[in-house]
């Protein structure tokens, strides 16, 4: 197989273009996955001028396992992309917060000819994640980042019987309203217009208040999940009859900028800024076993894993009008 | 005893005057409190333009008591001064975290009458502490508020075996070496000379390092508290050879200005923000209880609580040159 050739997406004079590149080896511990459907994340923007083989919500059938593979076998439907090592022996691995690990490998910060917008994505055995029959493989694609995203970050700072407030109806957002629903928050969202209140509703959200008037809600939420494209107004959502005191920001949103937060509001009222990168993986297989069981369903819109299916994807994404997340479907 | 006269120190002018008021006749829940010794903090600087009455880290000896006061007695000796009341039936309340309840009132935001740099401070039972017998009244002022805030921050967020950084060896810091090495962190200090590197480990610190430098740590800190009047150069610190993976940072300082924060270091290297103000009841008596049983020790500079006395102690503050809280004795 080393020899082989194949289509490798990667970022090339401010758009997504399709290269060609070698398929690698096999290690001991590796499977090759044959891509069926990777979904387009704002992430692969940002690490658009890199240049490097984007794709990291891929989903796929594997082709091809090495020979140290205990779990995985040849037929297997996985997805992955994000988080693709760590070293197994640090205090991150050794207390399952293996994302933090010093050597890990992660999308964007190495193995940068490896994405899940190519042909073939070559995952770790444990770093590649068996998909439960109910889900199908389009839905399977979004939960692999955005759904572990959100996913790790709820179940990680939601307690029952708290109100859940999410900013932005979005990629993020619109799973994160379904899995809060589904832990059983109350689910308040926040958007710029009314235009997406009945489909909030329809993911789960409890209660719907414009993004420029939070002060309408009857009492305040306890979380701030923060998902869309921009930091909300500080001074209106960090006051306590809009976020409690003693409550918690969740930053989900792709980095852009400094957060200048009024550091006062912060210390008066005890909020925290809580951060949250993907899921370890055994946060990651909890998250598909909860999507599984509750039918959480991404809403997608599908598109050629093709250079112009990645072009209209990004398009849409960019307008912000893809409803809301663009799956990129191979031939 | 309510047409009795008192001096109240205010500010006014840009500095903090003695002034006439009268000692408020007592509700059946209050006690009222000759005032021996006072500290002064950063805040109360803050809340000079307002005009109201200073100081909110008192100690002294209960006069009288309200008709309903169950647990103390005249002769007491007791401290506070920030914490003032909460309604103790709402949510914080019921939790213990008070400090955060609705209907508190703390020094700054109400009650602007009623200081600690005053010939008496009035106070409501449970919400005035009984100082420790082998603490001494002019040790026990500086705890009420300094001393709360360091560790009611500390021990909800240190984890035995963890690094603790603390930057800035003031008021606040001083106290931060010591509750954070008697609780068994690893504390390691950050100055910007050092000038005080001897001072900082008769406090406890293991290790010393200049705020030019953090990188020369062999291991980064779990948790960085920041004390003092300047957030610290973010890309220094917040990168995972200096504060690690999934670290929390602890802003103990003063407000002053937006904090301007590296969004995309924090996500990566998912930093928490974790805020703390002062603490609840149950935690402020349960520092006093710590600091007597380890004999942690405020190191104080005298001066008289008189105008003159204030003013020089402020002098001092804003220079940098007090060692380490300036503590306002009454004649």
């Amino acid at each position: 197989m080393s020899e082989k050739s194949q289509n490798i997406y990667r970022g090339a004079e401010g758009a997504i273009k399709q290269t060609q590149g070698k398929v690698r080896a096999l290690g001991p511990l590796d499977v090759r996955i044959k891509i069926t459907h990777s979904s387009l994340c704002a992430t692969d923007l940002l690490y658009l001028p890199a240049g490097i083989a984007l794709g990291h919500e891929g989903v796929g059938l594997i082709e091809e396992v090495g020979s140290a593979v205990q779990n995985l076998k040849i037929g297997d439907r996985v997805g992955g992309g994000f988080h693709r090592g760590s070293c197994g022996h640090c205090r991150y691995c050794l207390k399952g917060e293996d994302i933090f690990c010093s050597d890990r490998v992660i999308f964007g910060e190495s193995d940068s000819d490896n994405g899940t917008f190519s042909d073939y994505y070559i995952g770790r055995e444990t770093y590649v994640h068996k998909i439960p029959e109910s889900i199908a493989s389009e839905h399977a694609a979004p939960l692999q980042c955005a759904g572990a995203t959100v996913y790790g970050a709820l179940v990680d700072v939601v307690k029952p019987a708290q109100r859940v407030g999410i900013i932005g109806i979005g990629g993020l957002g619109h799973l994160a309203i379904q899995f809060a629903s589904k832990m059983g928050a109350e689910v308040v969202v926040f958007s710029r217009t009314d235009d997406k209140e009945k489909e909030a509703r329809g993911f789960g959200a409890d209660e719907f208040y414009l993004l420029s008037n939070p002060g309408a809600m009857k009492d305040p939420v306890d979380v701030l999940v923060l998902t869309g494209s921009r930091y909300p107004d500080w001074n209106a959502f960090l006051k306590p009859n809009v976020l409690a005191r003693n409550g918690k920001v969740v930053p989900l949103l792709a980095p852009h900028g400094p957060m200048e937060l009024p550091a006062g509001k912060l210390l008066t009222n005890g909020y925290d800024i809580e951060s949250h990168l993907v899921a370890s993986r055994g946060v990651h297989n909890d998250m598909l076993k909860f999507a599984a069981h509750h039918r959480i369903t991404p809403a997608i819109e599908k598109f050629d894993l093709s250079e112009e299916g990645i072009g209209k994807a990004v398009e849409k994404m960019k307008s912000g009008s893809i409803r809301y997340r663009g799956v990129l479907v191979a031939k």
